[in-house]
């Protein structure tokens, strides 16, 4: 029998992160990692993602894609969903528990990480900008409506339902982006959710794929 | 036999954006209207929505929330999934293009709304602020580039992929939030795409019925 072919996905050929694990990538790294699921990288330089090969698998340009013998899949949700879809322990058998999880999904890439960008804006692409600094209280108010809700829930849980799933993944792998900020702080029961999830052999093995990646970049660059 | 529960959605019962169709619930209401699925509606008051019972549907005391007999579900996303997961007609059955879909019900919610979300903050939360006009221009480079890429796919296209999917209800009802700036008016292939949602029957019965609920609050507030 001819070995299955591996699952594909695409990530910067040097992250701008500087291999900190805030590309998006890192979360679909981290679902293959807890599915037990060997997996190929291709990696793309940033002229490369805007060429009509890339854009033919992604229409906005971005990484990561997912390609296995069936499907062809961009966006980190709609990926970390497939995966769980084809993998167990990654979202509850239940239909009303499955369903939470989704809700969660969603929420942490709706409701959760929308602030986080404009954060991100705010701190980086507008940092040299007048009104930089008399803005950014305006931003962290919108930002800590739904940490608080978020802190909030999690008081006395382990995970966002029940056992970990591919919700948590995504809600932490989202909420990695605002750490570095140090405006998680002020809401200890999601910093110990995120190093919850940090802690976990599978983020770690991710976390060192995508590190590895940006050190070669370094070193190519060097030679 | 007895009757099925009807599912049960919740609204706002004074919508702030005045009856324009622009809350989340109308996405949820126009989802059961081309499944030809009977709902029934919940209204709640901004004072109800932050209360113990609806922060056990929805953590964040935000709406819409989604109930049938079987499942509890929060998110628009969440919501439309699990509604074209029941019913026919709105995700191919086609496991490749279902994936397609998918992808694309993602990328309307985390490419394409984030930057509008960033739009409206500037142009309505922000617009009495020192700043407003200065940083409205690097507000609308963020949002030109998804429309671009989202323009450019349309090409020659009546909806993102093939026939009519949940992906295109998401897609028209986050691009119909930033219809009302004018933002969207240099990418002709977006605003025709917009317009084809808008003449969907489904689409203009959940209009009736969103703006029906504003005019009865309005009505009731002047007696």
């Amino acid at each position: 029998m001819a070995a299955a072919k591996l699952p594909t996905i695409t990530a910067f050929a040097s992250s701008p992160d500087r291999g900190r694990g805030l590309a998006r990538d890192m979360r679909v790294r981290w679902a293959l990692e807890e599915a037990g699921q060997a997996y190929a990288v291709r990696l793309l330089s940033f002229a490369e993602m805007k060429q009509p090969a890339h854009l033919a698998l992604q229409p906005f340009g971005q990484i990561p894609t997912y390609e296995d013998g069936e499907v062809v899949l961009f966006e980190s949700g709609a990926i970390l969903l497939h995966i769980a879809g084809q993998h167990g322990g990654l979202l509850p058998a239940d239909p009303a528990a499955r369903a939470r999880a989704i809700s969660w999904l969603f929420a942490a890439l709706n409701t959760v990480e929308t602030p986080i960008i404009d954060v991100q804006n705010a701190r980086i692409f507008e940092r040299e900008q007048p009104w930089a600094e008399a803005r950014l209280p305006l931003v962290i108010e919108r930002l800590d409506k739904p940490l608080a809700a978020l802190a909030a829930h999690l008081e006395g849980r382990q995970w966002l339902d029940g056992a970990f799933s591919v919700a948590d993944l995504m809600m932490i792998g989202v909420l990695l982006r605002l750490k570095p900020s140090g405006l998680m702080d002020p809401f200890p029961a999601v910093c110990d959710y995120v190093a919850r999830g940090e802690a976990r052999p599978a983020f770690r093995r991710a976390f060192a794929a995508q590190l590895a990646v940006f050190e070669a970049s370094q070193q190519a660059a060097s030679r």
